[in-house]
């Protein structure tokens, strides 16, 4: 069985940079590396994931957005997390089963049980062996996360990144919530330092924790 | 409140003809009437729709498949049904958990528990009044169905219509069971008899069963 990291946080947080660089640390350090995200990671759960993310779709309800998520989960974890881990590969994953209970139940006030037997439903057995959780001030990520969107010159702004400062602080504390509560799991780095102070530090937890080859 | 009749049963069996009919009846009863379908039924539940339907997605895994009917179920009901109902409308909506629980439980054998909870998330306290079953042979149904494709003058059947013979008929016994196991909610009509003879047997039906205007 290979090994399972997903990397957590507020929009803006440095998840989508921190992959990459520690897939790159892993990748010199003699592992196969997959590396993928959520939603998405395959063509069925892209094809969801636009649903998700389209800023038109402010229709949507709450337990629409949660079973989408769900169903995208499944067959991202069914298509390539389990058979990627079952052929030994570490797989870094952006975002995962943890951002289904932060944003929908410390951030929408959905029934966290609820979410908890969906994202079972969705993963099955596959859990992950370790999470970063990005951690940064609200303000610092938001404004982070407007730079991106200015810089896609694009008047498509992604839906959560429309919601209230007070959403994402629950978001923030929903997060940090979850590590306190699964210590041996999480690993929570401080990504409000500089790209490189954080991608040395993720590579320090990485270097500790996954399994020599 | 107003009065939820969905239609019932296997590709070909009439559904969609038969709706239009009964909305007909209706209407001249004096009945406001919304005609409505799934999977879809608004914007959202329709780009939904679109994904489960593609013959292009064979990799879906039953899992994905059934979340996606939920998802989609869950901001049908929020944003068609439910409202319809509480302004007093006779809501028809061809296919509703009834299929699910037929397709997914005894067509792909999934735990039908299971897809007993996930209806009773999507729809809520939404739950059909009455429930129209066009019961015809599969080997009827599926000429039909094969029929409709052609003349759609494309080659993307959509994916249930791909299935085997076996499948379509544990479907059809599916719905059969679901009828003797609720016969207040359903009614059984034979689809095998020509389009007026049965458009006059669910004329039948409506007129004794949903209260007058």
């Amino acid at each position: 069985m290979g090994y399972f990291i997903t990397f957590e946080g507020i929009e803006g947080c440095g998840k989508t940079t921190q992959i990459q660089r520690a897939a790159q640390s892993l990748k010199e350090a003699g592992h196969r590396v997959v590396v993928t995200r959520e939603p998405g990671g395959c063509p069925i759960a892209d094809d969801i994931r636009a649903i998700l993310l389209d800023a038109g779709n402010s229709a949507m309800v709450p337990m629409t957005e949660l079973l989408l998520y769900a169903a995208a989960r499944a067959q991202h974890v069914a298509e390539v997390i389990a058979p990627a881990l079952a052929e030994g590969a570490v797989v870094l994953c952006d975002r995962f089963t943890d951002s289904t209970l932060v944003y929908q139940g410390f951030g929408r006030n959905l029934d966290r049980d609820l979410i908890a037997r969906l994202n079972t439903l969705a993963a099955g057995q596959i859990r992950p062996d370790l999470t970063i959780l990005l951690d940064c001030p609200v303000t610092v990520g938001l404004a982070r996360a407007a730079a991106r969107i200015s810089s896609r010159q694009t008047n498509r702004e992604e839906r959560f990144e429309q919601e209230s400062l007070i959403f994402h602080e629950r978001v923030r504390e929903g997060f940090l919530a979850l590590a306190c509560g699964e210590p041996h799991r999480f690993a929570v780095i401080d990504g409000n330092e500089g790209v490189e102070a954080t991608a040395t530090a993720v590579a320090g937890v990485l270097l500790s924790r996954v399994p020599r080859r």
